[in-house]
């Protein structure tokens, strides 16, 4: 059994976080210079731990370390080192620095894995100017297009020019997908409330969600909202505001189903022009749906169409557009790394749940081309995406010591190739 | 019985309409060059039909005719000439060009009034960039006050100085309120459709509404939309929209209760920060509702009250605000000016029925220093501050008929002083 340095892990990880804009904590965008060295300073310490640093063609930042068997595939730990704007200091770098103390413990105990090891801070994971997230870990996956790859910034530079930028190979991209990973595991904070909640250390996810962004508009007629007497009104919000407590009801209603993790979310909203004293001319919502199991989602997306339509019709507009924005497919956990982490929690004496992943990761891109799976830690509130995210270093050293517990069962139990 | 010239009062319309903004056509704010412009030309139509034109402390341009009595109280027919930007040829201009064409008509027939005669252009009815409407109607009746006339527009100037620079007297502001008028009539377009719906020429208006202007805002957590739970979560927003759709339910019941004038409309509502992967930390109405009577509007603030808080309560979040950002009582039409003007209608063969104003006008000024009153003439669709604004020359011409048919009336009937 083997545990990380705590103390060590907690310092690399707040010495990270120092690297942000100083007057915007905690913030590290990806293709920015300060990016530039977040990037530089992990290279020292992934080097420092004993691996062997390399950018692939997509950007990705890779620390590896040679097992027995040089021709079998690898066991991969990886997250992201690029922050939202004032963002906080565990999202993505608890993980990448708890892969790097992983990589040391293993080093400073001189034990040589069966299976290669490589440690990645995928790129540019967060929402980003090409308004593309999961750059890197699309592009090891073979999921980056030639069409993403000419996106531009609102400078004018391609995608392409910036993953070469910051060390890719962009006469290499699109990449081909990696087919010599053996097992990925990513350690993230919850970003939820339910491991805190409950007094846990450990979440094992079952399934990174789907995440369906639909549109819907209605467009009535613009009135004087005092001479346009109230019968005969053609009020776009009206329909709009039914379908916000209609969208919370039909949630609730599916996520007590028992059927999986189901959330959906109105959080933009809109009445157009906008003026207290006009009668709205047209009324959007934006609505995000989120369901570990694709039939849960169908069945949503089924009746927010026909109760959409029905509300149209008792507010008398018209439903202008109910538009897919975008949408992925749920990302379902490898069931034997599955295993394998509450099998180490338990070993660790932690104390753990399965739980679905409510947030985008890396991982879900990742899961296409091997088996991937991921360990929460609690997280203060559950918040993240501000300067006051929050883990403790208990916490942190408890996920990774579950990682390092799963990597050597894994790497002891899995014949490869 | 007296007739105005049709063709001329459309000419003279349509002529001051062409006095704006070339590329924003109508366009012809107060305290704007052009609005200068209007009113030169407005000066010579008032003098060309025999008015002895002035511009009185408030920047109110009047044009008078003498009557046989010169202490007598002045019958007044007065509305504006400024627009709202890319707004119609029609609201306010109507009633202003209808004025001098009554008094073109009078001089015609060589008719001497009782009564001094006076038209009216108010200065600076519509929203303007001092936030502040009906500028010269509340000067004419005393109501506006010093603080009023320091409020300043972006670019720093005072309210008083800006009345000083459109011919106004600073130094004679704020006005003492006029006690010299004897009967006061603004023709306008409805604004509205009912009298089109109901092929009607002529609305007696029985009360301008009251307008009351609240803002509600709710206060919840902000979270993740993926990963924050449908239980548990406190989205401000839900309670929001409930009130969106309550407002309308019980306007409607109030509007059918036989009880006078009612609506109630939310044109704003905004969900902060407004993100589609972010739950609402707070959302915002604004509720405009505008009554004929008082005790409407009070039980309509009395029930918002309650039900706001039990809408924050079920959402479990706060009502962080409900205020009210304006509030204007209702203004009764004079009974016996409504009377004339009823039966002026019948005897010129016209439809007329009597309907409440959903709309702030002069006249809701002018009724606290003198009896006044207005005639409706249809609009098409009910529209108005559009480019679309449109009333045909034949309703036009009949509503200038009929003031000038009640004019007559009230002149030879009222013994004044």
């Amino acid at each position: 059994m083997g545990r990380v340095d705590s103390d060590r892990l907690w310092a690399d990880l707040m010495a990270l976080g120092a690297i942000t804009e100083p007057e915007r904590p905690y913030t590290r965008r990806s293709f920015s210079p300060l990016f530039d060295e977040g990037r530089a300073w992990i290279t020292e310490r992934m080097r420092d731990a004993g691996l062997q640093t390399r950018v692939d063609a997509g950007g990705n930042l890779l620390g590896r370390r040679a097992g027995k068997h040089a021709a079998w595939p690898a066991i991969v730990v990886g997250s992201h080192s690029d922050s939202v704007p004032s963002g906080g200091r565990f999202d993505g770098m608890a993980g990448v620095i708890a892969g790097i103390a992983i990589a040391r413990s293993l080093g400073e105990r001189a034990i040589e894995l069966e299976h290669p090891l490589e440690i990645i801070d995928f790129l540019a994971e967060e929402p980003n100017e090409f308004g593309l997230s999961c750059i890197g870990s699309r592009a090891i996956t073979g999921c980056l297009t030639e069409e993403q790859l000419s996106l531009r910034s609102p400078k004018g530079e391609t995608l392409a020019a910036a993953v070469g930028r910051v060390g890719g190979d962009s006469a290499r991209l699109p990449m081909a997908p990696r087919r010599d990973i053996g097992a990925a595991f990513e350690l993230h904070i919850e970003q939820g409330p339910v491991l805190e909640r409950e007094g846990l250390d450990i979440g094992v996810v079952t399934a990174i969600v789907g995440i369906t962004r639909l549109e819907i508009e209605f467009e009535g007629s613009a009135g004087h909202a005092g001479t346009t007497p109230m019968q005969g009104r053609r009020d776009p919000l009206i329909a709009a505001a039914h379908m916000v407590g209609w969208v919370r009801e039909t949630a609730l209603q599916l996520a007590n189903s028992g059927r999986g993790h189901f959330v959906a979310t109105v959080g933009i909203i809109e009445a157009l022009p906008g003026g207290s004293n006009v009668i709205a001319r047209s009324a959007r919502i934006v609505i995000d749906a989120r369901s570990e199991d694709r039939r849960l989602m169908d069945e949503f997306r089924e009746r927010l169409d026909a109760e959409s339509a029905s509300a149209a019709r008792a507010a008398n507009v018209e439903r202008s557009k109910l538009a897919c924005l975008s949408d992925t497919r749920p990302a379902a956990c490898d069931p034997r790394l599955q295993t394998v982490l509450a099998e180490s929690a338990k070993r660790l004496g932690l104390r753990a749940r399965s739980l679905a992943s409510g947030a985008g990761h890396d991982m879900a891109f990742i899961s296409q081309v091997a088996p991937a799976a991921m360990v929460f830690i609690p997280c203060k509130d559950g918040r993240s995406h501000t300067p006051e995210e929050w883990a403790t270093a208990d916490a942190l050293a408890a996920g990774a010591d579950v990682l390092l517990e799963a990597i050597l069962e894994v790497d002891r139990t899995t014949a490869s190739p």
